[in-house]
């Protein structure tokens, strides 16, 4: 099983196009896979009470989380997740963190183990504009990453792990009125549905 | 008749999505209007030499000059055509201008006399990312413009006539690499729909 | 003599770099002209009432206007002024234009009659980031240059007339917390005195 | 003692401001210590050739490494150093490192241990445009803080240690044409300045 996850709204947004990429494809089979998709609360506490039956019980093969990344024009594949919450905006309880870790015991940071080469050949080659960022921010997307890696970590056959960053869909620029890059919804399901046919290989 | 005109590729990009929009809408009717869609070269004598007998024959009762804005992140409706041609690469002739006029006796300006304020509150309306552009630049986008306009600013009954702008392709930012906003095929073609709903109201 | 003029602090800003850089000019001499250095109202009714008499009883060889631009990275050289006026933010009166002319019966722009090739060469041989640039805007720096082309359109040895846009000051963005470009003090500073020096040529 | 390291020149760049800003505190006394400013070669084992030695016999309290960034428009606090390096540009010695890590035994990230946030206040209560980074790039920066955090990892006492991205020198925007951000040489040698003086008192 591939375990493909989104986020409900927060902050400003009164929509989040990775609740509807998670929707979209759950309950699909790619290959030998069978695909589940949920949507997760934003905030740490939830996300927790959310994923750990799932990472424990269902053993996925891989873990695929999806984030929302207001101001960035392509699709972020994100090499690391950091041991730091520093929220610009609360969670959607209200609770703002600045500087806690997401694990008191854990290192510095965990490396995200999909294969980010291969995903970003296949993203680029079926025209989805796509790079590997540096940096998932310190808000519950970066936290989500950090958890699932660590809670795998001792695992002697853990799944892969990651989180692909997308920006903002058109109608959510076009009611800012801010000059922002967009992306619209069709394409980041043909990014969601490249990644999986790459680790359904 | 609502004329639509696109552009052929140009400097380093191998497809232009604006020859596309045009030949999309060419042959349709919208209200009362027909709608005829045409690709000009990119080369000032060439779009005078497509256009002129288009606009003095066929008498449009509007005129959409489409264009293509890499690095832009929104449609832009152009609110101003400037008296200079000022190429930041060679036309495809291999011609490039620094600072000459685009008449030699016409004014420093003319305004657009497409209803800006009604297009970008329709495109919005639709959830298309879209904005009034203070610049058209100074290449062969804003010279259609400045051209179009100067041929009929002696006409009892001139077309409207405006240039709209459109972002780089999804596909085109993939090849390029770079962190740039794109708009995808489908949105762009929603909002020359859009547009032209409105001009045939 | 070469009028150099500054504006007041406008919208959320609480200093204007242009204001010192006005005052830091009064009184200089370079060649054989007389520097004035004048700080402006930020409302249109104010900056005729302090302008016309200088423009009709002075008769300045030339017209320096500086203004803020916020988000620029460069000493922005503004080629054009348009006829409109659509603020983002109020006037200091409280006022917010919405599309109104700068002069009703005036054309759809004026271009800027300052040597802008040549200080652009200058700047850039000084090692200050300095560009050309095809948009002032649609706010009271536009209008200025707007209205005082116009009001000296008709003279038979009008001064050159321009106007030059400058980053903010690195104590506004410190201050903003926002990632945006800033430009100190003394290099805006030697720009100005740069351009001077052209313009005494 | 205080370490401050600069590196050479790079890539494209035929000056870099960090060269200038570890020379010009070379020497200088702040509080109890004494600063030793060197500048490093940009190729990672003439890097560790250069600082090996440095952090064995001089024992230094804390160690700051400056680096350029272009394209930011702040002086960026590095908050992590990743196990990893992927140039977009050859080093000096013409190698191009396609994601090796730093060091094969290491984990995926060392944080810095400089005081960022005492850092950020007392830069943005000077004037001084900066925040916390949360990626220090790929290239030798990011090694260079990767590899000194790794040396001291051990350490009954380890020195703080950390990373300060700073902008293009006016000069180098000026030279390349495009529009980027920029911060004069005074300004930045003011920012390690205060940053000295925040890790003295």
């Amino acid at each position: 099983m591939i375990l493909v996850t989104g986020f409900e709204p927060f902050g400003d947004h009164t929509l989040n196009p990775t609740e509807g990429l998670a929707k979209a494809v759950d309950g699909r089979r790619i290959g030998a896979h069978a695909v589940r998709g949920i949507v997760l609360p934003v905030d740490h506490t939830g996300i927790a009470a959310t994923l750990a039956p799932l990472l424990e019980e269902a053993e996925p093969a891989a873990v695929v989380h999806l984030g929302l990344a207001g101001g960035r024009a392509r699709v972020a594949l994100e090499r690391v997740a950091l041991n730091v919450m520093d929220y610009e905006v609360a969670d959607n309880t209200g609770w703002r963190a600045s500087g806690e870790p997401c694990a008191a015991d854990g290192p510095a940071a965990y490396s995200a183990t999909l294969p980010l080469a291969d995903l970003l050949a296949a993203l680029t080659a079926e025209g989805v504009p796509a790079y590997v960022s540096n940096t998932a921010g310190t808000y519950l997307c970066n936290h989500t990453l950090y958890r699932t890696l660590h809670a795998v970590r001792a695992r002697p056959r853990p799944p892969r792990v990651g989180l692909v960053h997308v920006p903002l869909l058109p109608a959510m620029v076009a009611a800012s009125g801010l000059e922002q890059p967009s992306m619209d919804f069709p394409l980041m399901l043909r990014a969601v549905e490249v990644i999986l046919g790459v680790l359904a290989r």
